[in-house]
């Protein structure tokens, strides 16, 4: 991370976005929030990543507002890391990645993780960009156009 | 990258996944790949990087099979970039990040690029995760599953 330049300036949301989320570690810490996970060291456990660096990424989801600091909601000492609307509004992505690494990156019978729909009613869809009509698009259907500002 | 502790046998697909892409360079540079770039310099240029960590990013995209190397179209010896199917398949995730930075990176009337439809003919609708019967999935909705190795 020292190396990283910023990118809180770039009018490309994508470059915003992975100034924020672009490392590894910070969207495994979201995924497993997404998991029920809220404390530092269950994190610390399913992760095992260093002690320093989780506290420095948590610190800065946290900064971010991608969590919420909350106290123990058991009366213990341990304070809770909550996914803020901001947050959970990461659920989309982190569905996209694990559709793409499902599809690309395990042998075929190979043991692996996957989302359902909890109560069993149907399966998640795979996640495909469309169009306001529901039409799915292909990247060579659109394009990236500059906005001016407005103010 | 040098702390990076590989993920490939991890049985989530999402680790999977970032150990490929989860640094944000990989995903600039194939974001910059659907906007038409294919050329190193052209990538550089872009992107305002490091000729090294352009160098490395690009020969593991290629290795992990995101990018192939073509002879240059128009008889120069610049080799180009071009998107496998694998790569291309990385466009929900590049666009969910996109409409993420875009709904919570920027101020009101700030200058910043967007994605639409060549032909005008729609816009591209928020990504979302939905079951296969449509409806759009909240995170408490899922849960992850463990799916046994059936060899």
């Amino acid at each position: 991370m020292s190396k990283r330049k910023p990118l809180k300036k770039d009018p490309c949301p994508v470059a915003r976005a992975l100034d924020v989320v672009g490392d590894r570690w910070s969207l495994l810490i979201v995924r497993d929030a997404f998991d029920g996970i809220s404390r530092f060291g269950a994190f610390q456990k399913n992760l095992n990543v260093a002690r320093n660096i989780l506290s420095d990424r948590l610190s800065r989801l946290v900064a971010d507002g991608i969590f919420a600091v909350q106290p123990a909601s058991d009366g213990t000492s341990y304070p809770e890391y909550v996914l803020t609307e901001k947050g959970r509004d990461l659920f989309a992505v982190v569905v996209t990645l694990r559709q793409w690494g499902e599809g690309y990156l395990f042998e075929a019978g190979e043991a692996h993780s996957h989302l359902r729909v909890a109560d069993g009613s149907t399966s998640v869809a795979e996640v495909r960009v469309r169009g306001a009509d529901g039409r799915a698009l292909l990247p060579q259907e659109t394009r990236v156009e500059k906005v001016a500002p407005t103010t």
